[in-house]
């Protein structure tokens, strides 16, 4: 089999991600009417492939979008798309809308839903300790735990960050920190972790629960709560993490230094996820 | 000139509606990173151009999207294409996105917005007396005012109102009555029109606005402020107005017969409404 340097797949054709077209008419282009995921590929195996197809499962059951195959078809599917990258380490996304139809807010009657799907290199495992954060008001829908195409909001946030010298965004709603614009945010505190329960205000991340059950392996106390952007500001470390940003503590917000007191705890964490990624070679 | 039944734009290139391609990299596709108008086509001219491209750059500003071309183009672009199309009375939507480019939430570099258009035929003037709405929680985010392509909440607040056996949902937030799922609601008491503020949680709808001018020239008095779904119930009458429907009066509400005991008013508001539409006649 000829590998490609990347591809992109939908509704069965595949091409190279820059030349992939659509048709104008699939309802993600006029009303954002889908879901989608995000999974890592390491030693060429998905990674975490069952969580990640359990929460589009969940998503698209919320929007009440049918599947456009069966679970395990599409997780078969997956896995033959990433073997025909060339790179070993890759960043595989794959989003799936309500159909293709004339534009009406309505459901299209008797229309497939549509799979989109792309993987392209990816250099590696990527952690940092350098994220600088900048607060934004989450004025976002309140169905933030539904993985949706609807994140003209986590756009802007994003590019606030950066226009701010900042690598991430973290909303701020009433007071309440709720995540990332593209990941959780955790912290430890007197080394007990704490994160915002998974209610409707952020996104059930696969990382952020990995990371739960690691501290459960190692002993770890965890309160999933919520808290304020002051109480943030207090922790001893602050981690942002997300499927291809696993663990990213935080040394600054609003320009205020911060976290950097429990490196040990955060290694640790490290080091279990790096064991699960190793596992892989095995599979 | 030879017309079209229908047709489609995407950046310059022109098919039917049901071909139109573009590319997975439209960050319409991956983020809803757009926004949109609808403008109505009678006797071969576009009805309220000039609003609705008010609208479109006051949207574009909110969220930081670049129009792909002046405003004067657009809109000549846009009654060129009109006039390419067989039917005197059409449906013209037009979108713009922030660009193509590999997925990335930070805004691309050096990249033009798209500009989509379709425009399809249109029976004429839609107005209906039978409207039944029910109500849905608006669990919408805090910026309903800009005309964005994040649409899905939109979209299931529809499909809930067809569901049960009704032509139009109305958001409900924290008690207070917002706007329709693809239309605003006002209402007559006591001979005054009431309708919500053109606040953040609702779209500045272009009719709405229509109609508040028209009361002016009629000498009915308005009144833009919040008002629950028990006062709503109560109205003399209820109005539901998008371009494309300027006035659908309610019958129903969640099961409950309302309104039709103010005719006459809905009927001179009506008559404004069609007269502004002859007028397009001499343009």
């Amino acid at each position: 089999m000829e590998r490609m340097k990347d591809l992109a797949y939908y509704n069965g054709r595949i091409t190279r991600i820059a030349d992939m077209m659509i048709p104008a008419g699939d309802r993600g282009f006029y009303f954002g009417d889908g879901i989608y995921e995000v999974a890592m590929v390491f030693h060429r195996k998905i990674f975490a492939l069952e969580e990640h197809l359990d929460r589009m499962e969940g998503s698209a059951a919320m929007v009440r979008i049918g599947l456009p195959m069966p679970r395990e078809e599409i997780g078969r599917l997956l896995q033959e798309l990433a073997d025909r990258v060339e790179s070993e380490c890759q960043f595989l996304y794959w989003q799936i809308t309500r159909g293709t139809a004339p534009r009406n807010h309505l459901f299209p009657a008797g229309v497939d839903s549509n799979l989109y799907v792309y993987s392209k290199p990816w250099p590696g495992v990527e952690m940092a300790d350098d994220y600088r954060l900048v607060s934004v008001k989450d004025t976002r829908f309140l169905n933030c735990n539904v993985k949706t195409l609807n994140l003209l909001l986590n756009v802007l946030a994003a590019q606030t960050a950066k226009e701010q010298g900042c690598q991430e965004a973290v909303f701020v709603r009433d007071g309440i920190v709720t995540e990332g614009s593209h990941s959780n945010v955790s912290m430890i505190r007197d080394g007990v972790f704490i994160t915002h329960p998974a209610d409707n205000l952020i996104l059930p991340g696969v990382e952020r629960r990995h990371m739960i059950a690691y501290c459960g392996q190692l002993g770890i106390p965890v309160e999933e709560r919520a808290f304020t952007l002051e109480e943030l500001k207090q922790a001893d470390e602050i981690i942002m993490s997300s499927t291809s940003h696993p663990s990213m503590r935080v040394r600054e917000i609003d320009g205020t230094a911060v976290g950097g007191r429990s490196e040990e705890l955060v290694g640790k964490l490290r080091a279990r996820y790096l064991e699960e990624v190793e596992k892989l070679r095995e599979k």
